[in-house]
């Protein structure tokens, strides 16, 4: 077997998610970048891809031409698959074309623009039967996954209650209007959506409890903030929750939250136990109990099920993050894709989906057509 | 001066709370207990007045006797206060019958069993001009008192964000069919109110939420839940809130999130900073800002606002709890009486009042209006 | 029965301890202030009296003064008991004769100011049978009751390594040369004794680790520290220790740990578990385990022994603090002293004793003597 | 520029520490694995490097036979250096080698079996002036370098004392009698040195203090411990220390610390304030103060010295992990020899040296020297 070959749309210099990607991509050492069009001028996507240690004729200056002239390279030489870490408004198109002509993808999330383009995608990865691997990154620590399988295996019961959070402060102040590239596209509907912080953090809220609980959110009454001046899109959110088994909550989600970092954090109630877990202290999953003390789950420590102990890449105690979450989606992408590649059937390989990229359009819509109507109930 | 002499009405053998309030009120040496009516019946008063180590003559069978015998007695003999720590639909009367005594009141909350008696009973507090407290205890807390100065002093700048939560895990089963005193009374509206867990737990988000704020609630869109099996009450609730200020958040609570112990937290976000306290481990105010690192303010630790300062009783790192928390309630009712008994005129001494009362008793109405409505949105 | 009544040696107007005593005395309603010689003048014990609410007549100018004037008091008025919370060169000498004078005795620690008057207090006790209580206050915590008894019961089983600090901050500066009262005693040997922070603090830790381990210390190998300029006794110091089974382990004390509160702490590792105890965040108890996850302890809370159950007087999640510990002892020694009036037997009453005193001098000559000696081994 | 190319001494299936090398030289994406010598017979060597996706005849039966077979590659094809990841016993030989033939060398730590070794490598390092870095991984965390720049600034004034601890449980029972690979060398002093725990983890205790804190340690008193049966290496340690300054303070180190994970903590202490950091929690340094309340600094947050700011690869709240802290020791190596291979000076480039490793070895004899005095205060 080889190492697997990805190309990259976006994540020049300046990038903040591509590197993430590159750098999660490479972790487990099943992947090595061998091309990219990284930036929207050719002169600088290969003075990006030169930082790379990327060979200049590897550097193209649009995803169109990148995907042509691969598709055209030897297939012991071309890309595999495709990542895409542009903003939104640039996910659809790369995807659709990537697909199209046979590359498989990693996309970052909200998977497209709008629910439209959502639905056309999630035909084109039904059509042509190609792997599909959207980047809800949190699904990937060991913590979470552990949480999972205790929800599945019944350990805390038929859920009840279910407290979601994803608090940031970065846009408490008009960033956007300073330059600061991050914030000015996330501001801009049209290369964002309809959704701000929303689309940007509050997918992740509603992918992490759906992953967790395992249950659907069935409706949602929300009511949405935009309390920086200016704006057009939400920059805060507070959403009830009803989930398909009668359970009820909260979701909230912030990007006003002045002096949070990156507060994910879920809380889930069931009727023998609940669990908790925290983003930024991801190595630990509290767990309460009816009738025992709380107990802390530790990545490789006692107790784990298996979806959790082999999630992590090392023993209890060394403290793994963000990136080796992320890696973890990228690891399962590629174990998944070198079985294909070997013609060999894989089975419980987990990683979010066009599905769940669909799903998350939905959640935007929903929250944004109940927050029109004063916070009326709204079936996802 | 001499210290003050307190009756009390219920808080017999078993109870919960009358221990907290004899125990609240004789920590810092201003008040003393000196008759009671501790129970239904004058058996079982005397019985539980034995164990106070009180004379039998001083143990009353009902709270209309004891008010009348102690009317009876010598001013420097009688009791100068009613503490009144029955279950919710006997506050009322006693609270009532004792103001139009002469004798000053300190009762539990919520305040009355409805909101027409809170009306009537704020009235009276009024007309009489007697000194009332009540028993919102979280308020007393160190570093709620930090939280509420830095707020009141624009620390934190505009507030823009509320998240509070109240989260006990003791109704996760049904424990009122075992014949649990605390869970029988909470779940029956005839002695609860229209309230469950929203009166029992729910007032206290509320009534943190608006002190430590200094805002108040304009509206409010609730969702109850009635979770365990065969009751009529609520038992879990998530609601969104609108303050009167623009700001936006949630208020959440619950019986049934099995495990937790008694988990009230309030996260609140200015424009330049923000709050967060959680009671189950009160020495620390956890405090964000946009360009400083977190800050953890302790009780009697550096840089703290005189109204925090003050209310600490020992030095740093010697932790203080619910006791004292609820201590500094009564020690400020204790002050305020003193000085007036005393003629004085007192300034700037602090505890929840008739005011918040009736403030409470219209959250739950609105609450529960808004609940059967679907969730509109409805003004407190 | 009635409320036993108190004697108080010292704890005049700007005492720290002192109001700790009185304030933990009172909380469970079983002891009342009815006495005390509070200052070096008879004016100031009145004053401080006063403000007592005690009548003047009670306030003695001299320990001798109330204990001789007490005994001539009818027995159902005079004191039952003194509460000495005077500086230690303070306390042998009203401890004695109280003793003597058939009063039972309550006493701060390090019971006396040298290791001979410790030896002839244990005699005077021995010798009247009267009931000594030292307040060794950290004992009295629920968790600290708990930790103990999972020792007992083999749950960690045999104990290998102990890792206990006491780190305080406040004599960082020079505070005593700014007529701090606190401070200028506790450097001063004449008032303190051959030990410093040894004494003050340093006994606390060596009393922690004997309580819970059930275990002495053998003998320990020290070096102490006088980081203040022109202090002649230690303000700092790292101890190592052997313990009778076998175990090692180290104590480390300080009262120039810039920044740190009262931050009294123990690690304890036995051969299938271990436990961990934060004074400053007393209420969770951490074990950790071979083969389970890491399980958070809480009073009240979840799988109590008995001896931790009973120590808590609120439900779990309302934290219990200092004075609640602090309270404990004096709980227990009221109930055993209530018990020998009614001449009942009592067991499994528990309160450290004039044997933890002497435990403690020998703790702090053995110290001492080791650090003379460049930290050779001394046995204690 | 190209991406540096490594070759590797050890690190086959099964091994823990090679695979951490691995994925820590990847991250970044500057080096790529070329060639190794995984195994002790080639057939194992080159199965390891066939699930590294190396092509055969780069995976060599011996360090020797690699390193001479590299040497006689074209210089565009050949590694630049070696990472040593075998058993302390395995390191000196191949580091030397591989300097004497050209190769620049990364080493695991402790830096050889013997401090002579050290003496000898040290010579070779100096003698070749080729690059040496020595993976001491947790001076790699932003919050490491972030205290180590608050000392070096003055921030917290002359430094008075030092607590720091490296606490694992792993060898609690005999886990070396069950064939666990790891445990079975590290108990054995043919392959491990004269230090257990000692060499494999007291070492990092002692390189952090030194790295933090600026200090050289000048003395100890050291008490070891040899819990597991039929250990003759220590598995425990509790050592005395004196800091060239006057400083003073405790190391503490053990395998058989029932539970814990991998708890290595440190506690500084100066005249204006002090630090702590939790290796478990590594994203947050804790800071407290003599007149400001205590503040929490985090990776790519608030305040932060260059230093740290710098060693983050991802926004604030985000979590780095140990991985990541390894990364970077690769990464400022890399960038050293980029900068050495273009002729480029550099400064400020930082990262463990054979001068820490001769340092470690130094600490180790003098450890083990103490301990065989009964713990008399011997000079590193």
């Amino acid at each position: 077997m080889r190492k697997l070959r990805m190309g990259m749309v976006g994540g020049g210099k300046g990038s903040f998610i591509g590197d993430v990607h590159r750098k999660a991509a490479s972790i487990d050492g099943m992947i090595e970048l061998v091309c990219g069009a990284f930036s929207s001028t050719p002169e600088k996507s290969i003075q990006s891809g030169k930082e790379l240690y990327l060979p200049q004729n590897r550097c193209y200056g649009t995803f169109e031409e990148m995907i042509k002239k691969e598709k055209e390279l030897p297939e012991e030489e071309r890309m595999d698959f495709v990542s895409i870490v542009t903003p939104n408004y640039m996910h659809f198109a790369p995807a659709k074309m990537a697909l199209e002509n046979g590359f498989h993808v990693v996309c970052d999330k909200p998977v497209t623009l709008t629910l439209e383009e959502a639905g056309e995608l999630q035909k084109t990865v039904e059509k042509t039967g190609l792997i599909f691997a959207l980047t809800h990154n949190y699904t990937g620590y060991p913590m979470v996954k552990q949480a999972k399988a205790m929800v599945k295996n019944g350990d805390i019961g038929n859920i009840r209650k279910i407290q979601v959070q994803y608090l940031q402060g970065w846009l408490a102040t008009a960033v956007e209007k300073t330059g600061q590239k991050q914030a000015s596209w996330r501001v801009d509907p049209k290369r964002s959506g309809i959704g701000g912080a929303l689309g940007d953090i509050g997918t992740h809220a509603e992918n992490l409890t759906e992953y967790i609980s395992g249950l659907k959110i069935k409706e949602l009454a929300a009511d949405l903030g935009q309390f920086g001046e200016g704006r057009t899109l939400d920059d805060d959110g507070n959403v009830l929750l009803r989930m398909e088994n009668g359970a009820k909550g909260t979701l909230s989600f912030s990007q006003i939250a002045t002096g949070e970092e990156n507060n994910l954090a879920i809380r889930i109630y069931g009727e023998k136990g609940s669990l908790e877990w925290h983003q930024e202290n991801p190595n630990e999953l509290i767990t309460r109990w009816l009738d025992q003390p709380k107990k802390v789950f530790t990545p490789n420590g006692n107790n784990l099920y298996p979806e959790a102990a082999s999630a992590s890449r090392i023993p209890s105690g060394h403290p793994e993050g963000y990136l080796e979450a992320f890696a973890t989606i990228y690891k399962n992408f590629a174990l998944h894709l070198m079985a294909n590649l070997n013609g060999v059937n894989i089975e419980n390989i987990e990683y979010p989906s066009i599905d769940d990229g669909v799903r998350g359009m939905k959640f935007i819509y929903a929250t944004v057509e109940s927050n029109k109507n004063n916070s009326q109930w709204t079936k996802i």
